[in-house]
C-alpha cells in the first residue's frame, strides 16, 4: 500500500551536470542536489549514485519511491537502456535501468532527456495538448497529444531540428542542410553570435535593443527561426498549447514576447496563418520549477505497476 | 440489435463529382453511385440526396444504417457544420449534417474529406499508426497515431503543405512563400509542367524517361518535394506507415519508388536520416479501393453510438 509520505527521485542528467530532486506524492520538490556528471557509463553511475546519496541524507524518511531518470541519446524505455549519447560518451547499449536499479535498491525506471522535461512541463503546465519546444544546444519538441506522450516508432517524434527550412541555408551537423536547428537553437546562437557571456542571448538582446545592426539581424534571424518552429509544430500536430523551454528561453518573456511579434507579422499577410491563433498558444515554461528533474520523477512514477 | 445485413453509406463530396457507395457491416462495398457535384449548399444537398437516392435503387434492401460524409473545408464534426468550402461555394458554416438526415431519414454524420480519406486509409492499410500524404490539388496529411486520428485543436493537425520549406521559393495562395505545397502537389506540377493531358504526372514521367531535360528537372523537383513532405511527417510525428494517396499516386508503384530512390540519396549523406529507414515505411495506398468513399462510410459508423 502506498503511504502519503512515499518519496521518489528524480535525476536530470545532463552533459555537463546532473540534477536531482525529492519529491512526494503530491509532486513537491523536498530537496535538490547537483553534481558534475562523470563521463562514461561507469562515469555516469557514479555520478547518479552520488546525488541520489546526496538526497537521501537531505530527507528525514527513507526514499522507498521509484527512481525515474531523463537522459540525452536514444532510450529504449522497455528495456532501460541508453545508446548514442554522445556527450555522455556513452556509445552503448548501456543497461542504465537494471544496473542502477542494483546500485541504489530501488526501481528505475529511464526516459529520453527531452521526453522525460516534456513530461515535467506537461505535469506544471496544466494543459494535456501541448508541444514543449526545447531551444538548448540543439532544438527539438516534446509532444503530449490528447493526454498521452508521443515518443514516435523510432523515438523521433519532434524532431523537428532536423527538418531543413533553408536550401542555401547551413550545413548541418546531421549531414542536411538548412535545417531549422542552424537557424533557431543554441548552437546557432553561438555561431551567429560569438559572445564569452554565460548568457549569449542576452547580450545579443542588449545589443540589438541598445541599435547594434549586427545584433539586430541575428536576434531577427534566430527569434524568426523560433516562430518557424512554432508554425510548423501547429501545422504538424496542431497543439493547444506550446511551450517554450530550454536554456536559451532564460532570457524569459521578453523572448516569447519577440517569438510572438515574428509570429503576427507573419499572420499579417496570411489569413491562414491568422486563423491559428499562433501568438496566444505560446506560453513559457516555468521558469521557477526544475521541469527536466520533475519530469524525471514522473518517468519513475508512471513506470511503477 | 445490429443485424448482419445493415447497409450504411459513404459520400465523398469533391469539388467537380460525388462519390457514394453502399457498405455492409463487414465493409464490403454493395454498391457505389457517381454524379456531378451542383456547387452552393443547396446543390451539394440536391446532388447527395441524388447519389444516396441511386444507391437505393442499387441494393436490395433498405438502407437503415448511417451516412457518412467527406467534404472538403472546416468541419466542425460535433455540430456537423461546413465553413470555407471554396470550391463548393459554400462559405459557411452550413448545418450539412442536420440537413442532409432530414431530407434521408437517416442520422448523418460529417467529417473533413481528408480525415474521411484517411480513415479509409487506416481501414484498407491494417496498420494502426500512419501518415497518409494526400498528393492531390494541394497537399496535406492525415495523422492516425496510435489508433486515434488526430485531427488538432484548430483542425490544423497535417495541414504540412502550409510549412515554408524554401525562403526564395514561389509565392503560395496562403499568403506565404516557399510553402511545401508550391513544389509537391497537384497544382505545383500544373505550373512546372503545363499539360492538357488528363494525367500530367504519367506524361512528366514518360518524357522524363525519354529524356527530355526540362522534364526531368520538373520530375526531380516534385519527387523531391513529395521526399520532404515524407520527411517532414517522420519527424514530426514518426509514424510506423506512411501511405502516399491521392491523384498523383495514380502513377502507382513508379512514383513511390522515385520518392523511395530521392529519400536514399538524402540519406546516403546522413547516417541520421539513414537511421530512419524512411524508404521501408513507404506505402501506396491501395488504388483498387476507393478510400476516400469508404473512410466516409466510417465515419457514420464510428459516430452511432
Amino acid at each position: 500500500m502506498r503511504s502519503a509520505s512515499r518519496l521518489s527521485v528524480g535525476l536530470d542528467i545532463g552533459a555537463t551536470k546532473i540534477h536531482g530532486v525529492v519529491v512526494d506524492d503530491a509532486g513537491n520538490i523536498q530537496a535538490e542536489a547537483r553534481a558534475a556528471t562523470q563521463s562514461g557509463a561507469e562515469g555516469v553511475l557514479a555520478s547518479a549514485v552520488g546525488v541520489v546519496d546526496e538526497l537521501r541524507d537531505a530527507v528525514d524518511l527513507h526514499i522507498t519511491g521509484t527512481v525515474g531518470v531523463g537522459i540525452p541519446g536514444l532510450v529504449d524505455t522497455e528495456r532501460g537502456t541508453v545508446s548514442f549519447a554522445v556527450n555522455l560518451d556513452i556509445a552503448g547499449p548501456v543497461l542504465l535501468a537494471d544496473r542502477l536499479s542494483e546500485r541504489l535498491g530501488l526501481p528505475v525506471a529511464i526516459e529520453n532527456d527531452l521526453n522525460a522535461a516534456t513530461l515535467g512541463a506537461w505535469h506544471a503546465s496544466g494543459t494535456d495538448d501541448l508541444a514543449y519546444l526545447s531551444f538548448g544546444t540543439g532544438l527539438a519538441a516534446g509532444l503530449v497529444l490528447d493526454g498521452k506522450l508521443r515518443r514516435g516508432v523510432h523515438a523521433a517524434a519532434g524532431e523537428i531540428g532536423h527538418i531543413p527550412v533553408d536550401p542555401a541555408g547551413e550545413r548541418c551537423h546531421c549531414g542536411q542542410r538548412g535545417c531549422l536547428e542552424t537557424i533557431a537553437s543554441g548552437s546557432a546562437l553561438t555561431r551567429m553570435w560569438p559572445s564569452s557571456d554565460a548568457y549569449p542571448v542576452a547580450s545579443l538582446f542588449a545589443a540589438a535593443d541598445a541599435g547594434d545592426e549586427k545584433a539586430t539581424l541575428v536576434r531577427d534571424r534566430f527569434v524568426g527561426g523560433a516562430a518557424d518552429a512554432v508554425r510548423l509544430v501547429a501545422l504538424a500536430v496542431d497543439p493547444a498549447t506550446i511551450l517554450l523551454g530550454g536554456g536559451v528561453t532564460h532570457l524569459g518573456e521578453p523572448f516569447v514576447a519577440a517569438v510572438r511579434e515574428a509570429l503576427r507579422a507573419s499572420a499579417a499577410s496570411s489569413d491562414f496563418l491568422a486563423s491559428l491563433r499562433l501568438p496566444e498558444r505560446l506560453r513559457l515554461v516555468p521558469t521557477d520549477l526544475p521541469v527536466a528533474a520533475l519530469g524525471a520523477a514522473m518517468v519513475g512514477r508512471r513506470a511503477q505497476p
